[in-house]
């Protein structure tokens, strides 16, 4: 076989699909953020203002966290240089994870290299060793959790995206004595749709399932501590396992779960992703620790988020600009063309200094293409006046529906 | 099902095998490594001497890399905000990626959020995507591989260790028209045998098969410029594939591929591992560039490692303890049982402050546990003098089965 033709063949497909991903060669400017540079393909930089970002609140050139990570590296230096079982535990490991499971209310933590390790190693290791397990599984779920559930080849049963109604027709058709796991999200990361966590948990103790939430879009940002959406609805104590990132508001890198002591060891005894690979640096874990500590208190960075996400809304909506409603903090303006999304996408950025990345397939189902807009707390009036006035041209030049007022 | 009592059941197995694990709590002192601190249970500390760190060459540590590192956190801050391709993609990621081609001699290279990643999602996006294709895979390969050729549920035929001639069988008997690949390591981290790279590329050459190999334990260590065993002996240009880590010997954390433009253009728009998860932080990308730099032109650390594993060797055949034999940097020193592997490093920890984590199923098949030493340049006289008189008095005190002088 040529292999070098096939890989061609079909990179040549993504072109002529219009999806073909172009990745944007950033710059972050600590203390500037969401303005950064952008290295053009002639190597050229220009001045950019992001606005995909999922360092949602910022914090992410936070001095604590920073401060934070350059104390670590100056003790301990830069990796851990090993496996947590093997000389890569180290003690801003034990400290981090202890603070996770404090965040959530549980008795214990376990902290992986990502979020999306953590997804398909905890709910691949669950489901490929509970004999006999039948996972239920939300339609709208992320790559990670499917993949880790795929891994498993457990028997697993797809719900319909938030449908209480179908979880339950299909909770009550599954044979009543295999154990069961519904495993869902709390904010869905493209739609920004929030899911009804209280009404899946009583289903879940109808029916005897374990439930496991990935929180990944809604720690930091959501609930008094920070702890997402199950703490602000005071449901935490009934998820089994909560999952999630520190790379996204908490602005560093790395994920976890948080569990009873039994689940956690559990999963830190049998999973192959958590086991046959390098630990975390110790510097990303205490920025971690940093920044989790802050927003545990913090409340700024919180309400200041939701205010500037509806000030964008708001405006939006004054200048017909359609964006799907939903009630957290993500802002998704359709397009539903992969290459038109695209185009849109290298308008903003190059003739307004806008950066925002078309979302394409897979990430999104065709049809659905969308810049996904992510106000931080800090864009400024001026940054968002800017932002709908270069949508608001762009609509009226290309005739893209609008909104009915 | 009661699911707490089901973990609890499965971690008694564990206890009553000898394998439970249990994580030493480190801190790890820059500027003094191998020395470190660990918390005992009672949160007590002690000075322990690190003796199975997979930060081979102490690079981790390295004021380059430190400042580098320290350096990029107050330019960019602590994460990278996004996956590479929605807003993730920091310009110290495009200079890793070139760094990384250069130092295999490739076009092209892609980074992961670990080594294990890049195995897992490489292999697994290859194994699926290319129609009809069979894998041909080392019986000794790593998880991450053997996982990622799992999940992709091709056609695979594992053939004996290291073994030419099986390969050529199996090759031989496969459907000449089928695509294949050749999956394999240059140094295996337990037993630490390294594989006949060129006899494989002869076989690949002869059967049309592509070849993938995994030099996580050799990349910074061989060859002149730290490219590993396939630059040490001149066939880098005849791998399809070379995978590596940048969190053992270059002492940060990550995992990248280097092949050709098309190959890692195709992982890189096909893979959900690489798609679907937050960039390495800004910071690690800096710090494994600068570490990439300074060993391919420093070859101090190479040289006092190599000279440190004879010495270390020499005293350990000097004092009857057996090891076994094999031409790279990893002393392996097999106890042949999980609870009796467990209790030795146990003593060596508490009476002698010596870390040598045991090495147990699933790491290594049952009845092969042992002590896996990793001398590092940084390891002084002293030390070893002290690890081998530790070693030998148990051996003396314990019955152990000593070597044939
Ligand atoms: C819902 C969801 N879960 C998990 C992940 C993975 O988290 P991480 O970026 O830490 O790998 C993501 C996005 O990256 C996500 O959107
Ligand atoms: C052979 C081999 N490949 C891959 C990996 C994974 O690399 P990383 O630790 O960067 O995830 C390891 C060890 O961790 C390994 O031993």
């Amino acid at each position: 076989m040529d292999f070098e033709s096939f890989f061609k063949g079909e990179l040549n497909g993504l072109h002529q699909e219009g999806r073909y991903r172009v990745f944007a060669d950033l710059e972050r400017q600590r203390g500037q953020f969401p303005k950064a540079i952008r290295y053009n393909a002639d190597g050229e930089k220009q001045d950019v203002t992001v606005w995909c970002s999922n360092d949602y609140l910022g914090v992410g050139q936070h001095p604590k966290v920073i401060e934070a990570m350059k104390l670590a590296i100056d003790q301990c230096g830069a990796g851990a240089g090993g496996t947590r079982n093997i000389s890569g535990t180290n003690h801003h490991h034990v400290v981090l994870e202890r603070e996770l499971a404090d965040l959530h209310g549980k008795e214990s933590a376990l902290l992986f290299t990502s979020g999306y390790v953590s997804n398909w190693a905890a709910l691949g290791t669950l489901c490929s060793k509970i004999p006999g397990v039948i996972v239920f599984s939300d339609a709208g779920n992320h790559a990670s959790m499917i993949e880790g559930i795929r891994h498993s080849k457990c028997e697993r049963v797809i719900f319909k995206h938030n449908s209480v109604a179908d979880l339950e027709a299909k909770l009550a058709a599954a044979d009543p004595r295999a154990p069961k796991i519904i495993a869902f999200e709390s904010v869905y990361s493209m739609d920004g749709d929030i899911s009804p966590i209280k009404e899946i948990c009583d289903l879940a103790d109808k029916y005897g399932a374990m439930t496991y939430l990935d929180e990944v879009h809604a720690v930091g940002m959501y609930g008094p501590r920070g702890g997402g959406i199950a703490e602000r609805e005071g449901l935490m104590h009934r998820l089994t396992v909560i999952e999630g990132t520190l790379g996204k508001a908490f602005g560093v890198m790395g994920g976890y779960i948080a569990a009873s002591s039994a689940l956690c060891d559990f999963i830190r005894s049998f999973a192959s992703g958590f086991i046959f690979t390098t630990a975390l640096p110790p510097a990303l874990a205490a920025g971690a620790v940093a920044s989790i500590r802050h927003l545990k208190e913090s409340q700024i960075e919180r309400f200041a988020h939701q205010e500037r996400v509806r000030r964008l809304r708001n405006l939006l909506d004054k200048n017909g600009i359609p964006h799907m409603a939903n009630s957290s903090h993500i802002v998704p303006v359709i397009v539903g063309d992969a290459a038109k999304c695209k185009w849109i996408s290298d308008l903003l950025l190059d003739n307004c200094g806008i950066y925002v990345q078309p979302i394409n397939y897979p990430t999104v189902p065709k049809k659905t293409e969308r810049l996904r807009i992510t106000p931080t707390p800090l864009h400024s009036d001026a940054d968002i006046d800017h932002l709908v006035g270069a949508l608001h041209q762009l609509w009226s030049r290309c005739a893209l529906a609008r909104a009915v007022a």
